[in-house]
C-alpha cells in the first residue's frame, strides 16, 4: 500500500481521504515517508491559516542556508532550501502509527494527515503504508 | 484500550502506571493522542525539574502569539496559546510505539510516559492504545 | 532483538547495516531507544556534511545550560550538556516504525538509520527492536 503525493513548493498537503479510502480491517496503520527532505504530520484540518502559520514558523526556526544566521552550514551545494529541509525532516515525523478499528482511522475530530513538503522545487513524494 | 487524561494548564502529566496496568502479552503498543494541541512524550521520570525545564524551553521556543516575535501568526482568534500549541503538537510526538514483552513495557530505567499539555485551559485528553 | 551502540560524544552514529542484518520476513519493524538523552533518526546517508550540519543546528537551537540564553534552566547538576540532551531527546524520535517486505527495510534510497547522541561523555545506548 503506498501513496504518491505531488508537491509544488513548501507547505502542507493533506491526504487523509486517500488514506481512508485504502484502509480496511483492524490494526495499526504505519505510514512511512521514503525521503529525507519532507515529513509526515497530523494536524488540524479545519482552519487553513493553521497550515500557513505552521509553515511560517518552521521557515523562521530553520531559515534558508543563505540567511546570515545560518552561515555555519556546510551542506549548501544543493541550494539554500536543502539543508534546512533535512533539519525540518529530522524534527518532524518520518513515520506515523495510527490505530484502525473496523476500517475506521482512529483520528480525532480535527486531525488530518499531511505530507509536509520542505523543498522549493516540485517533487513526487512516496509514502509507504502497512496495516498490521 | 484508551485513557482520558485531565489536564489543568501546560505541562507534563505522567500516566506510565495507568498504561502498565492495562498491558498484557507481547507485541508493540501504539499510543495515539487524538488532539492537535497536546503531545505524547517519553521522558525522564526522576527529577521533576526536568519536566519544568522542558516546558520552559518549549514556551520560549514557541512563544504565545501576542509575543512581539510571533506577530506573523494569523490563526489567533482561539487565544494566544492556541497556534503555539499546534506548533508544539507538530514538533512533539502524536504517536509512540513501545515494545512489550510478557506484559512488561520495554522502557528504560528512567523513562516515563507523559501527556504534554500545551493549552492554558483545562482539557480532557484522549489517548488510544492498541497492542499488536 | 536489540542493538547496543557505543557513542563517544555528540553526533550521528549510523547502524542501518546492523539493523538490516537482523531483519527477516514481512511486517513493521519498531525501533525504540531506552534512554532520555539520545534519539533515533532517519536521515540522509550520502554526504557526511549533512550529519555535521544537523548536529550544529541542534547545538545552537538548544545550547548548553551554561550558555547565557539558557539561564532559566534548573536541572543543571548533571552537567551543562544534560538538560539540553533531554530537550533534544524530546524533539527527536524515541521510536521509529519502518515497514519491512520479505526481509527488506522499505527505506528510501538516501535514508539511513542513526543513533543521535546528545551527551558529551561516552555512552552505551540500547535500542530494542520488534517486528510484527
Amino acid at each position: 500500500m503506498d501513496w504518491v503525493i505531488s508537491t509544488n513548493g513548501p507547505g502542507l498537503y493533506e491526504f487523509t481521504d486517500e488514506v481512508r479510502a485504502r484502509v480496511s480491517g483492524t490494526g495499526v496503520l504505519t505510514l512511512f515517508v521514503q525521503h529525507t527532505s519532507c515529513s509526515l504530520l497530523i494536524q488540524e484540518n479545519a482552519d487553513p491559516e493553521v497550515r500557513d502559520d505552521m509553515q511560517a514558523f518552521f521557515e523562521r526556526l530553520v531559515p534558508p542556508s543563505d540567511h546570515p544566521t545560518m552561515s555555519y552550514l556546510r551542506h549548501t551545494y544543493e541550494g539554500p532550501d536543502d539543508m534546512p529541509a533535512h533539519i525540518k525532516a529530522a524534527m518532524l515525523p518520518v513515520s506515523l502509527s495510527i490505530p484502525v478499528v473496523d476500517g475506521r482511522l482512529q483520528l480525532g475530530t480535527w486531525q488530518g494527515i499531511y505530507l509536509f513538503e520542505h523543498r522549493a522545487m516540485a517533487h513526487r513524494r512516496r509514502v509507504v503504508g502497512m496495516l498490521r
